[in-house]
């Protein structure tokens, strides 16, 4: 690896946080930056903001102009080589007369992995990879995860007490977390492609699953609401079919679609009559339609499954300030894990507060 | 109230840590730190180490030697105007010549309870009380607990996986929080008078319970060690009995003691037969032997219990970064908790790491 200075790393920096700005807009796009730095003076900065329109180098060449000649673009992913909903940034940076391509991470995507790069390279741009890798990797986690492995980065959202119960044994459970803790799960709903939960929490609960934030903050991008429903028991008046973004009921067999379809939503089969859905399908699927990063807002049956597949990728848990005791509802059923050894550790990347709520986000270790 | 000066304030809060000192000897007396100063100047500081030796006022006017005359010595607590084990020392401060006393908190002690500063008055010294009061009280919650409610504060010490989980169902259990976690609970344990357990966990255990800390750190004092054995299962093996400090076993009814009795426990009864011990009648008879802070190192069963009661003042829970699922046992057995309002909040006073475990220290709201 290169050496790379201090004033590299400002603003590849720079760049990420830039990227950032497309959090609730760029997918099922990556969240791309551009920082273009002519002689030492920033001349340039662009992002992506959302699929369809510019890519971040081309924002931040527009917005460097004549100074892009003889320049260093630093960009946080690989551009890309090929024509896709827009033109190759490659031949635009070279086009532009960019000197030096630092571009933080390779591209997975099948038609960029490499080619933008050489692209580049051929253009008789010299171009050095790896610059803040580490924290690029992590901005497009999801995404990354969709191209390489074929299943989104799957995010588990549970509010409890610091005695680990989620609701009493009654099923009562109304606002364990706060106000700000709430308003806190707006912003990881919008930061994701879809959300998942099971039947039982809309039978019990109804819940909208969509994204409430002032029109300055989101993008107006709805996650897709996705009910994992074996025995198809969806009720065609469940309050999230009359809200806007769009709901996909997944069931087995071939039952009679017809009702709830008219309700508004999206029928599908994962699996044959008489089984369970299968998950790993359905998140595929979610991967097949884009969807870098989906959100689990379920009950502990539906969480515990999807742990036991170790098909978890990062917990978010919402603990309030209270015990609530033995007669409770905890937080994951996991009726495989019998042993000690079945436990499995956190690497907790995050502890925050909300309120007078913690927000403890972790990496699950399988 | 009146107006302290900064520099007042700097002069308490150094008495205050040199009282901190006394916190693994000076029980079952308060921990005091005493400052004298002289036109501006710390003339003579002391603190009160252990029973039977000098109170902090003495150590300080040894310290101060002439220099206490005229000047102004601030005390954590009223002082003493009796006789106790040793002389009282509002004599010795007007005998010295201290112009000046400024007092945290008064001394609930029957037998000082404001005599101490009458006795300064009359003696013609200028006194004030409530300086640093809330930081005062708190560093001698226990014995203030002791002294004006009659039972001692009550910690309640737990490790559990994030999800509240303490034990596989089984009972598997060994080492859910880290070396560093319990190490800090050696530490607990110093500064407690008694260690409250269940004979359950005995049974499974076979705990110490005792201080394993260098002696140079550690007074030796060790805690009494307590054990609800209603029905007298103790076994005369048990490894506690076979340590330095005392062990007395809780039981009910008038069962054969001797046995128990002959390996070096105590042994007393604590309600008639066939009932259950009655934890505030030993929680009383431990304030009656001059237990300021009872540590509780027990089972879901003691501690819920406990809970349900409303005897625990502040829990101490070791978060380990696991999950262990629901095949698990719970924090806090509570029966009678059935309905989300039966939850309690906490308040929390302090969260920190030990290794990669959280320590989360709160008061319960009842």
């Amino acid at each position: 690896m290169p050496a790379f200075s201090d004033a590299d790393c400002g603003h590849m920096a720079r760049a990420l946080k830039l990227a950032s700005r497309g959090q609730y807009s760029a997918h099922p796009n990556p969240m791309v930056g551009c920082v273009i730095v002519n002689d030492g003076a920033v001349v340039g900065e662009g992002w992506h903001q959302r699929t369809g329109e510019a890519h971040a180098e081309i924002n931040a060449l527009a917005a460097a102009g004549d100074k892009a000649r003889g320049a260093t673009a630093y960009v946080t992913l690989e551009p890309c080589a090929h024509h896709g909903k827009t033109p190759p940034c490659a031949n635009a940076l070279a086009d532009a007369g960019i000197a030096q391509v630092i571009a933080a991470v390779e591209d997975p995507f099948p038609e960029v992995a490499g080619r933008g790069l050489a692209a580049l390279k051929a253009a008789g741009i010299e171009t050095e990879v790896g610059l803040m890798r580490a924290p690029a990797e992590m901005l497009n986690a999801g995404y990354i995860a969709r191209i390489t492995r074929g299943w989104p980065r799957v995010r588990v959202k549970v509010a409890a007490s610091i005695d680990g119960a989620i609701a009493m044994k009654s099923g009562e459970s109304q606002w364990i977390s706060g106000a700000e803790a709430r308003e806190d799960v707006q912003h990881l709903r919008a930061r994701s492609g879809a959300i998942l939960t099971g039947i039982g929490t809309v039978l019990a609960d109804d819940p909208s699953l969509n994204v409430r934030l002032p029109s300055s903050t989101f993008s107006g991008l709805q996650p897709l609401r996705v009910v994992l429903d074996s025995d198809l028991r969806m009720p065609v008046r469940a309050a999230m079919l009359d809200l806007s973004g769009e709901t996909l009921v997944c069931c087995v067999g071939q039952p009679d679609t017809g009702p709830l379809e008219r309700a508004g939503a999206e029928v599908r089969s994962f699996g044959d009559a008489g089984a369970k859905v299968d998950v790993s399908r359905v998140l595929a699927e979610l991967a097949g339609r884009g969807v870098n990063d989906v959100l689990v807002e379920a009950g502990p049956g539906l969480t515990g499954h999807l742990l036991e597949q170790k098909l978890v990728d990062e917990l978010v848990i919402y603990q309030a300030p209270h015990i609530m005791g033995s007669e409770t509802r905890t937080m994951f059923q996991t009726p495989s894990w019998l042993r000690l050894a079945d436990r499995k550790s956190l690497e907790i990347s995050d502890v925050r507060r909300f309120g007078d709520d913690t927000r403890i986000t972790a990496r699950v270790l399988y």
